[in-house]
């Protein structure tokens, strides 16, 4: 590309005949990335420093032609990737890059936009509120509620916290600070995500600032040690404020009570937040509309697009019935971002000055799947989810840790007369063990102490032969451990 | 694409030739668009409302063909796009979708990695490393900086403030959060972003917990006003604990005295963190390594290959000499994201579980550009603005209201026997008749109160004939105004 580029006017971008070649060389690129995926081993075989050794220590001085990046990107970049889109990749929460996420992300990239003030990209603000509207009628949420991208849901519980904060009666954090005030309290479950207590940390809370709530045997939140909680706390000073709800915990996908918290909040006047980060998805199924139930009081819930509605990283909703406590909590306008227009302004309402377009992808998967579509998927993904379960609850030689109400199933391989410890030792060997084959891959956690296994289908490409393929790794690694 | 993508095994992505067609047509549109963008208005002429009524207010039930969306994309989405990518897009600070800017993001999305930890993605995690230590060294801090990519700047001050807050000794705000502490207090000029103040409101300081320091008649912080400042607020019982010192301020790109406020923050034992979102993308120009003077003694610093690197939104460098620190202000590893490798895992630095693969877009400018490539670049657009400022100050009608230390200029039109608050209505009226005519467009800013317009160049299409034709339109328009 080197001098093509640098016009008598000074040096430029690329001339479009040069953007074209290389994009149409990297759309094919991608095009046999997708297809040849499952060849690749899903987890990635290098060891820490290996790609930072095989790289240059330095920029080069001159510029490079496209073909030696990509020729990197395969030979350097490439032996280095976990594959989140490989069909086998059964760890954590899937994720999917579409085709139609994809072009997405390459057509935000290209415009550009910068959505700190609606004039400064209108469509950007309004494609955005326009498509969270789509997915709030999509997930049985009620109309008229506000509702914001952010990058993931870490950011969207802790705007929403803040914004829980911001409400607290006479304290005015915004201008005073956490210094002179009392000690406040939020609420989750034992289950819940480490992004909460991540917030309280961000915010000022401190970890003391969180309660963790015990949970049945379900690993759903007890809304009677919940109120318990509340009452010993105000009666030792603490200012109970908030209390985070999850609809699909990480470990187990387990749904809180949030109809009866939310009944609890209204009574103490906490906030509830809740966090369907993961199982809002589900929602879009009649089916599963069950686990929203409650949500409608919700004052804020956080649901992500990228994990389970196919749409490529990083897009998380957030939805606030009080988008005005939330504006309050962040809006500042210096002199050189005033604006004239009556219209909302997305820099307002939250951390971030700048936003990228991040719509048109979460647009363009909603469209070209259509609703339809996206049920036939996720629908498709808890049958598998039950179907190794149901092999699972089969085998005398593993055993089911918890209830499977999505496509996450807990599980530990068994072995007759060994205690709880070397059960846990073996489990542990046996997930290295079958991780390190390639074929699959998939995470783990532990469950009142237990360690236990985690298969979760969550990928667009998978099938059920490649769920299969997990379930025979699992059963041929076994036979190894033990 | 509809019913070919529902195989017997359950309905999936688009086919390989589908994505492939999809993606080159999006590339030829991506192509075009870039190449007639200067035939757009700038500034996007829609009302609010304008966009969201235009689109449905509900998602499809069935899967529409990828024809559907680029139409949409052209006639619903692009006249409500403000074309940050126009060569004549003056306003606040330039940024560029340049062409392998453009394809790393492409690759990124393809790619959908989520590097929470190493081993989700070691690519992910050790490009990033090694393409901030060429950054680092290209903008000339020393060896041995920790680097983080953020999505924003906001986010990237947030954690280094985050980390600032953590390093007060005997505070523990980790765990006890700041309910019994003392008021911790943080300093900036008059002049800063308004993200220091936002991170402030976020941390639980509070607006009180950050105090703004005077600035010199070239809008530089004072580090006299400070040391005194200091002084007065230990005496009456603040703990000061950190200065976020700016390289290029939003309004004038000043830059503050950092090596004397070094000399402070060392005395006092504060923690200096330098926004140098603008500005320390110049200092890879050898005659504009100057800025950085000092910055070797920050904690924390912050640059933005997003603003004046053109690199896609978004990309922001965080730099820090106290890793450890800024880890131990945010890591929690839960049961299911336990890992056994010993590498770093960049969620245990900052707000955010979830890491898209941002460092693809910018390892792509730096080697498709190279070093000398983005010299030429930078070193003209730093012409292109002394030469705009040589024009106002030659005219009798304009006056220039700051000095110019790189591509931004700030002036107001002037008219005789006028005072100031006539002026500043005159100078609101003139912006708003430059920018509803859609060939450029500029914003505005007040220093000490006056209304002052601003130019600023920076994207990587803005040649000397579009900074001409602002001189035009400003000086045909002033004529106009009166």
């Amino acid at each position: 590309m080197k001098n093509s580029t640098d016009t008598p006017a000074g040096p430029r971008d690329w001339s479009p005949e040069e953007f074209r070649a290389a994009g149409r060389e990297l759309v094919d690129w991608v095009a046999r990335y997708l297809e040849n995926v499952e060849e690749l081993p899903v987890l990635s075989r290098v060891k820490p420093g290996d790609i930072r050794r095989a790289l240059p220590r330095s920029a080069p001085a001159e510029g490079e032609p496209f073909s030696a990046l990509l020729r990197d990107l395969d030979q350097v970049v490439l032996p280095g990737v976990t594959h989140w889109n490989h069909p086998c990749f059964f760890a954590y929460f899937g994720i999917t890059a579409s085709a139609p996420g994809i072009l997405g992300e390459l057509a935000a990239a290209a415009l550009n936009t910068n959505a700190m003030l609606w004039r400064t990209s209108p469509s950007t603000t309004e494609l955005e509120q326009v498509v969270l509207d789509w997915l709030r009628e999509m997930i049985g949420l009620p109309e008229g509620l506000f509702g914001i991208l952010t990058d993931t849901a870490s950011v969207s519980t802790l705007c929403a916290l803040a914004a829980a904060r911001e409400a607290v009666p006479g304290l005015d954090v915004r201008t005073a600070g956490l210094s002179g005030a009392g000690r406040l309290r939020l609420y989750t479950s034992t289950q819940a995500h480490s992004s909460v207590e991540k917030a309280a940390i961000t915010l000022g809370l401190g970890l003391a600032g969180v309660r963790k709530i015990e949970t049945d045997e379900a690993y759903r939140m007890l809304p009677a040690a919940l109120a318990e909680a509340v009452r010993e706390d105000r009666a030792s000073g603490w200012i109970p404020f908030a209390v985070s709800a999850t609809v699909g915990t990480t470990s187990t996908t387990s749904v809180d009570p949030v109809e009866e918290l939310a009944q609890i909040c209204r009574r103490e006047s906490l906030w509830l937040h809740v966090d369907a980060a993961y199982a809002g998805s589900a929602a879009i199924l009649p089916e599963y509309r069950w686990c929203m139930a409650g949500c409608q009081h919700a004052d804020s819930l956080v649901t992500n697009p990228h994990k389970w509605l196919f749409t490529p990283i990083d897009a998380s909703a957030l939805y606030t019935r009080h988008p005005e406590v939330l504006r309050r909590a962040f809006h500042l306008v210096p002199d050189y971002l005033q604006s004239s227009e009556e219209a909302v302004n997305l820099m307002d309402y939250g951390v971030q000055l700048g936003r990228r377009f991040r719509a048109i992808k979460l647009w363009w998967v909603l469209r070209a799947f259509g609703v339809e579509g996206l049920r036939k998927r996720l629908r498709e993904h808890c049958r598998l989810g039950r179907l190794f379960a149901s092999w699972i609850d089969g085998d005398e030689g593993f055993q089911r840790m918890a209830p499977v109400p999505f496509s996450v199933v807990c599980f530990r391989a068994t072995w007759p007369g060994l205690d709880d410890a070397q059960l846990d030792q073996r489990n542990q060997d046996l997930l290295e063990r079958v991780n390190a084959g390639g074929r699959v891959y998939l995470s783990h956690t532990r469950l009142r102490g237990t360690y236990v296994l985690r298969l979760a289908v969550g990928n667009l490409r998978t099938e059920e032969r490649h769920v299969r393929l997990a379930w025979d790794v699992l059963q041929a690694e076994r036979g190894r451990v033990a």
